[in-house]
């Protein structure tokens, strides 16, 4: 079985990691703050001193981490994975982070002799604690097959997208459609409640229909119930627009819509939203028309 | 059992009173185009020369019209249905216009004694012909039970959802809610696309995932097959964004991306696209970033 490193126990890859110990996978670790992991460590996962230690002691890396920078830090940075890698090593990332330095961290692994993988998830930390993850994956094919038993004790709907960058191309898709369709159902649900109908009403009628989506009936409930406690976290959102918006730009992408709703976000976060479900768009729209659905 | 007028039979209107008429409800009809319905007329429908005729010789009067000038003049114009009904005549407009405008209508009609209901549909021409259609229902308590056997022979989720004008408000949340999903799935697809990414196998490792909807299983396929044979009609979507904007102005409601996606619409139009399914924001998508996903 392969000896697997992860770097990055936070509210996600902390229960992962837990999930592949239950697997059976020995498992070498690094995050930012040991005393959050004690549990895991007492549980039989090894504490390294850096990204370059866990490649040593491992087969296999896996990276979950906040933001682009982190990544970059942990891979190619002093002390990082490709310090401490061979070749055959292979490198999965799991973060969330720009598809074209993605591409670029796959071209410094491969040119080491390593294998590497854009894997990002969605599923949120719920998914992340039931092993039942969507993981959007781009890279070689041997590379994907190599890594197939460890997606296994992660989540459910594995798919190879493409090439390197693929994963994270698909993660964005992801990201544009989960934060427009929220944005969406919190227009509706204002418009429907100032113009004196019941928002719950309205919800439920439309659930079995056309206008159907899981923004709806999720996030939609959030909205009724003023229930703004993360769940996805709005500034992490707007994290994801932002890269989405850079990569669109790389790839000479026009999207006006998406564009709009990131500038929306960007006054969630200014009214202090940052840390609350992105389902508060929904106070955003109340302020705009001076209202409240609840 | 209680006598039915229709007025305006299109590709809903038609199916929908051929739907009443297999229910053993006797129809007497007026449209604009007679020959379209010789088959309806044949099968045992009463022809008349106006709405007012209409009301004279019916007990309950429908209205499905393409928009509010059509409907508040069937209604209450020269030869319209208020001249030809009597106290207890009951009105239900089940067109989509505006939800001001139906309040109005309403005030007239129950000024004659008569009972009126807003009840909007959706579920598109499929759902008219298959009497599957959601009905959302403004109006009396009294008069939505005195019309449910008449829905009930039309539609399957069928909700009172509050005061006169409450079924037009819903319908408008749920066009919002479609505009912007179908949006927002063309955003996502041509961005893949664009990126080296195929859009078919984007959608179906989304499918499963917070990002569904319905726009992006169905209207997603259709931006994949480039099938955008309505459908509905982007002419009649951009229509209803119109109501929705000079709606929300009506009641104090801010509706920054509902305006843009509007504005969008407006763009398939200048492009020729008013006829096709509203599904073709991909083409326009494809435009702007000079690409094909197909």
């Amino acid at each position: 079985m392969e000896r697997i490193g992860f770097i990055g126990l936070g509210a996600m890859g902390k229960p992962m990691t837990q999930n592949l110990m239950k697997a059976g996978f020995a498992c070498n670790v690094f995050t930012r703050t040991r005393s959050k992991i004690e549990d895991v460590l007492a549980a039989g996962a090894v504490w390294c001193n850096s990204p370059k230690e866990v490649a040593q002691k491992s087969d296999v890396v896996i990276t979950n981490l906040p933001d682009t920078p982190d990544v970059e830090h942990a891979v190619a940075g002093k002390d990082g994975i490709l310090e401490g890698a061979r070749a055959g090593t292979l490198i999965i990332d799991m973060s969330t982070i720009s598809p074209v330095a993605s591409k670029n961290l796959a071209i410094q692994a491969e040119a080491r002799g390593c294998d590497f993988l854009d894997a990002p998830v969605s599923g949120g930390d719920i998914g992340a604690q039931k092993a039942t993850l969507t993981i959007m994956v781009g890279g070689k094919p041997a590379a994907f097959d190599r890594a197939l038993p460890i997606f296994r004790a992660l989540g459910k709907t594995i798919t190879l997208m493409g090439d390197s960058g693929a994963g994270q191309i698909t993660k964005a898709a992801n990201q544009i459609l989960t934060a427009i369709n929220i944005e969406a159902v919190a227009e509706a649900l204002v418009f429907a409640s100032k113009a004196g109908v019941d928002p719950a009403k309205v919800r439920e009628a439309l659930m079995g229909g056309a206008a159907y989506s899981r923004s709806l009936e999720f996030h939609g409930q959030r909205m009724i119930d003023h229930n703004f406690k993360p769940g996805f976290r709005m500034r992490l959102h707007r994290k994801d627009l932002d890269i989405i918006m850079e990569t669109g730009k790389a790839y000479g992408v026009s999207l006006p819509v998406t564009a709009q709703v990131r500038e929306l976000m960007s006054a969630t976060l200014n009214a202090g939203q940052g840390d609350m479900d992105n389902s508060s768009f929904a106070l955003l729209l109340e302020k705009l028309s001076n209202t409240q659905i609840k």
